[in-house]
């Protein structure tokens, strides 16, 4: 423990600005190899399953940690929002925190080390990558312009080099590589082991699949976006919580002029789930996404949408009236979007607008 | 040698399908290295400059070599759309190739070695880009999906799954990388040491800079497309051929549902041109660079421009109409596009369609 704490870092970066949001129904005994990186930092875990069960966390973190009573109490009946026995679960911890940034990651991540045998220390790298501008408008094919050692290459427009604010930090894994069921069955042995020494900005009009295990991002800008909506206990659909966020907060980001990154930071993630469960909680995913993707691609957001929650109310309009046809779950997720945004709202008196961050006079975007 | 020769691969890939394209002024002693990677191939030297001086190419290598007065002679007025002391002159070389495949390669690169010191065969690589199929419709997060060891991430729909045929790969470079004349003014000691292990497809609706240092393309798909423009001997621009390449490529690549890579391979970037020499050259493509980003983002090509050729004709009616306003320059510029599709039907009379690439019934478009 000596030798763990002398390795913190004398002043790490952001340390009172950002939360770490952690899911889990176990003992967060991961957190050991973390140590080093995280102890610094507030964390918010969210406790999913059995309420009355007891997470152990390591000594020495500082730590606020919420189980399905607290959640239940604290929203009421909003409280239908958060999904239950699933790890989508994690986002009521992004609303309750009351900090800028926050990282969220798996309990069965671990400190990755890059190709000269250093540990990562991810939580660090996202923060770089949140705190330098995004280049959504223009593809720069030496990566990352802001990285030391590397620029605007030939032909990149000099009006555009200024970038605009980051708004999600999306990070990879070393080890077993995030697949869906139908091909973690199929190659069930395949293993992540090249480490890609980049970053770079989702370009504007792109869908991506956004992982939820390694993930950092601007609460203030997108925080009231990423909802994981409802999956899990009582759902027909599991394991699509990041990706209907990522989806989300992608045109929602194209819509507002912010960018979205992916690449570094990697973690080691240690195993894969159980694919024949998955494929249980994917099924319906795998079927309805043929449908979701071509809704998110075309998805229009008005000009007059210029806040995250009115953005996310419009969304939640066009869910209901165009994929309430694919599933009556899309009606429900509708409201579950709107119940969300009451809720955050609720929590987050003074955030309700990002054209004006912490305007109290702000009416109520509804 | 016959240490070189020993060298060759038994069976290179597409030996009979594929022509090495340099522009050049000096004799091609940069050939020596390429030696057991290109020996196997076919090269076509398109001599820049003074015809009368000789160029001397090293013993062994298969060529055909085009100077000034070749191209006068073969292309007759229509010559004037082939740029004079500009490596756009490169161009012609697509033109009169036979193959189905390009590589082209400035004389002033060399074989670069990856992170274990091993000496990268770029053509090898561009092959292999070319072809696997290419995904612009949707971002994979661990890049190249088809890359041995890797695949599609969760959240990828299965229906993009087969991809679409790849028309372009562009490779990067180590050493000195390809910045416009102000960041080499401002940076002149910045080298790119970082070897980013990854080939990924620029998104559909994206644009980049391709730079035509070391760059790899489906001649029977694309070349029609390949123009480098009028840039150099008497035109008001220069060092902006292979934008204008890319950019007009790259709109009909996404047009007709075609991919475009970038990443692996990398070449060594012997050496940094003039940047007092490049300012000349660029100045005017700094300032114009500001609209021709925003016109190549909002061009619509019809639904009629099912060819490679069609989309070119209307696309240089569309320079004309809304570039032509901006300078003078783009009028002759988008005349000089018409006449190289001219010239291109002239001189590659069965494959004026890509609807029918080797259709001889195939009607001229135009």
């Amino acid at each position: 423990m000596a030798e763990a704490s002398k390795a913190v870092p004398s002043t790490p970066l952001l340390k009172d600005e950002l939360d770490i949001v952690i899911p889990t129904i176990r003992n967060l005994d991961f957190l050991e190899m973390w140590r080093p990186f995280f102890q610094p930092y507030h964390l918010i875990i969210v406790q999913d399953g059995d309420p009355s069960r007891t997470i152990k966390v390591p000594d020495g973190f500082d730590y606020e940690l919420y189980n399905r009573n607290d959640i239940n109490r604290i929203l009421g009946p909003k409280a239908s929002c958060i999904s239950f026995k699933d790890s989508a679960c994690r986002c009521f911890g992004y609303m309750v925190s009351k900090k800028k940034y926050i990282y969220t990651i798996d309990d069965d991540c671990f400190v990755a080390k890059d190709p000269s045998g250093k540990e990562i220390n991810a939580l660090e790298q996202h923060i770089k990558n949140l705190l330098s501008p995004s280049t959504p408008f223009f593809f720069n094919t030496l990566y990352d312009p802001y990285r030391e050692g590397t620029d605007f290459v030939r032909g990149y427009p000099f009006s555009l080099r200024e970038g605009v604010p980051t708004a999600v930090s999306h990070g990879l894994w070393l080890n077993i590589p995030d697949y869906d069921a139908p091909t973690q069955l199929v190659k069930p042995l395949e293993r992540n082991t090249r480490y890609v020494d980049a970053v770079l900005t989702i370009p504007k009009g792109t869908l991506f699949p956004l992982c939820g295990m390694n993930l950092a991002f601007n609460r203030e800008l997108i925080g009231a976006a990423m909802y994981f909506g409802l999956m899990g206990d009582g759902q027909p659909i599991g394991r699509y919580d990041d990706m209907w966020a990522g989806w989300c907060t992608k045109v929602i980001c194209d819509h507002l002029g912010w960018g979205i990154k992916t690449g570094l930071p990697y973690i080691w993630h240690s195993k894969a789930s159980n694919p024949f469960v998955n494929l249980k909680k994917e099924y319906n995913g795998i079927y309805w996404q043929e449908e979701l993707i071509p809704f998110f691609q075309s998805v229009s957001l008005p000009k007059d949408c210029t806040t995250v929650q009115k953005c996310y109310i419009e969304l939640s309009k066009q869910v209901k009236a165009k994929l309430g046809k694919v599933d009556a779950y899309f009606t429900k997720l509708a409201d579950a979007m709107l119940t969300w945004i009451e809720a955050w709202d609720e929590l987050n008196p003074s955030g309700k607008s990002e054209e004006l961050p912490n305007g109290p006079a702000n009416a109520k975007a509804k």
